[in-house]
């Protein structure tokens, strides 16, 4: 099945309203969006593995171990609610239920998130005339949904949408979708929110698996600085809203879905790669013929988050020899002695390709043809084992003047 | 015992030789050191866990193993000899051959190290004539220490040397040592070459067991980008030229050696560490109070690696929140509820300090105070739990423009 990624957001499935707007909290960009179903909303979640866990985190986590019905989202962005000890946990609390109290909800169908600086408390009053007065603008418009994809970002270059339309049965069934990096980005999750609705009508336990699989080979396999942040988090809703005959066991629907699903987040976890902070490009690592799938993943994973390798990239020096030594200290099984290596681009569609490596001995190549091939925008490194059936993909970016620059000096 | 470290380097110690020449490996640098002993040396030796090894590594592993005496090591700089294939091996055999033949030794008597570009064949022309010409230039001189402590230097930019002396029953004995660091610094191991000489009679099996225990806890725990290097080597050689009783056994004698051993590692490690590429501060990451050691290890090295915070540092901005953020994605236990964090500095040896957070959550405090704390080139993060008696420290430096500028284009 062929999936077309459509350049629509959250308000794409049928029954999702969205708005975003600017509350004070960041200087003069837009620092709040919020997402409202029409129905009571099955809900996954995945979260951060950082035992510093942001105040929404425990909250969203409680929700989900809950097992209740969601109707909405409220994220920031300009402060990640974190470090913020008890204090913290009140904010979002309140959060939470001023957005219920204006909405005629429970506090506990209304998911919370924030990013941005770490350490520093909400501005509560910003925040709750913030929650009343974007609450008046929701709408189930692209705009809207543009406009939240928009207000949940910040280091960020471009918003991160992704939309795709397939049938169930005979139903056309809608998932929209919007996310967030930029910096702290590393497995296991990026600093990433992503927000993932669906107006499939499906069992919780199923979305849940179907989310975990699709965030394990997609926002789990990419990487920008090896930091993994307080905050991470990626919610999937699923309001019934296409009135599909409730998938409640595994099966070709289901298998669909996941399908689906898996194309939406490596689309939005390649649009993050692509934008890491300071980024000019995008790498993928593509490993195949290893061990196994695990000794791919580590492989791949662990050249995309070289330091090293990604100021070579930035560089466009074919320091290949970075590669193999990333590889090394992966922590995957690989016989060196059969690796090769070789890295690839495209100019107008055509591919260009050349071997660095072979069955553990250094090729003689041109410096000028490698050259060419790494000043493209997106370079595709490929490490052929032959170890075994084991493959992965993982994505990247390289480390450059802008990174430290933006870094030195995030917080003025 | 307290323990002065000496500027003095490899020539230190009674017995030993060396010197440092320009071969053209480079193109106008130093680029080849030797270290020659009187005597029959005890060798212990620490290498890289990067299972792609250079030949060098396995060529001196083996030696290690075998568990032969050892007189030599020759070391070049400019060339890694990694990622070298067969021939690579080959080359390096051919290295100590040749410094044996002119030395009247048994090759096996010769380590053999390499530091500099990955997955380019020695020119061994130029390796052969180094070899034969610097043989003839050793000294037992301070100045002849030094020489070989620069020619193993590639993007260092200072020679880095330590040594010491104490007294074994009445006998004085001497321990000298360089190292070099720069890129690729990261536990366990940094793209380190170290070489250490004493004149210490000692049994080799000590010898490798106090090298082992001080390693642990000086060369692996600094990080300067996170790459493990294909290289990394330190090298202990033991020639009894003090004519001390031989130590054959633990004790107080043994102890004096082990706390000797572990300064001039410490030494050299938090050279290697302020000397990182690109680095203009060193900082230390004090852990106390921890669960265990190993979580104090793990929580340390994780801050003194984190992209985020050395960025941060780099900008002298004292977002602390990337401390604890750090922390969290460690893999190592506290609890952030109970956390204590100060930043501190010296000015004309006056201590300034500033108090973060106390107890999970943030202290209000002065950007002014904390610009002044951060703007020296030493910077030391105090990180107080109240989780157990676990301790630990690491070294780390900023994440600078110059660090991108060098790895961007290294091998032109």
């Amino acid at each position: 099945m062929d999936i077309k990624i459509l350049k629509e957001s959250v308000t794409f499935p049928k029954g999702f309203k969205a708005t975003g707007g600017h509350t004070g909290i960041k200087k003069q960009d837009m620092d709040m969006a919020i997402i409202l179903s029409d129905y009571p909303a099955e809900a996954a979640g995945c979260f951060t593995l950082n035992i510093v866990k942001a105040a929404p985190v425990l909250w969203d986590m409680e929700i989900i171990k809950n097992k209740n019905t969601v109707k909405a989202v409220v994220i920031n962005s300009g402060n990640a609610n974190a470090c913020t000890g008890e204090k913290g946990y009140e904010d979002c609390k309140k959060t939470a239920e001023t957005f219920a109290e204006k909405n005629q909800l429970s506090p506990h169908e209304v998911f919370i998130c924030s990013t941005g600086v770490i350490g520093v408390p909400l501005p509560m009053e910003k925040i709750e005339k913030g929650v009343n007065v974007l609450s008046e603008n929701l709408d189930y418009a692209l705009s809207a949904g543009n406009l939240a994809a928009k207000a949940i970002m910040t280091t960020d270059t471009y918003e991160k949408t992704a939309a795709c339309e397939f049938f169930i049965s005979g139903k056309p069934v809608r998932i929209g979708a919007m996310a967030k990096g930029s910096g702290m980005i590393h497995p296991n999750m990026a600093t990433m929110l992503g927000f993932i609705n669906t107006d499939i009508a499906i069992s919780k336990d199923l979305l849940q698996k179907a989310l975990t699989e699709a965030i394990e080979k997609t926002f789990n396999m990419i990487t920008v600085d090896g930091d993994t942040s307080t905050n991470d988090t990626v919610l999937l809703l699923a309001n019934g809203g296409a009135k599909n005959e409730k998938i409640v066991s595994e099966g070709p629907e289901y298998d669909i879905f996941k399908l689906a699903l898996l194309q939406i987040c490596k689309a939005l976890a390649i649009s993050i790669a692509k934008d890491g902070e300071g980024a000019t490009k995008l790498m993928e690592i593509a490993v195949i013929g290893a061990a196994s799938e695990k000794d791919a993943s580590l492989i791949a994973k662990s050249v995309a988050g070289s330091s090293l390798f990604k100021a070579a990239l930035f560089g466009e020096d074919a320091n290949w020899g970075r590669v193999l030594c990333a590889m090394g200290y992966s922590g995957g099984f690989f016989n060196p002695e059969s690796t090769v290596l070789s890295f690839h681009s495209f100019e107008n569609g055509v591919k260009k390709e050349i071997y660095l490596m072979e069955n553990g001995s250094p090729l003689s190549f041109s410096e000028e043809e490698a050259k060419n091939i790494l000043k493209e925008n997106e370079i595709y490194i490929n490490i052929l084992l032959k170890d075994g059936n084991g493959e992965a993909k993982a994505w990247g970016c390289d480390l450059t003047y802008d990174y430290v620059k933006i870094n030195g000096d995030y917080r003025s």
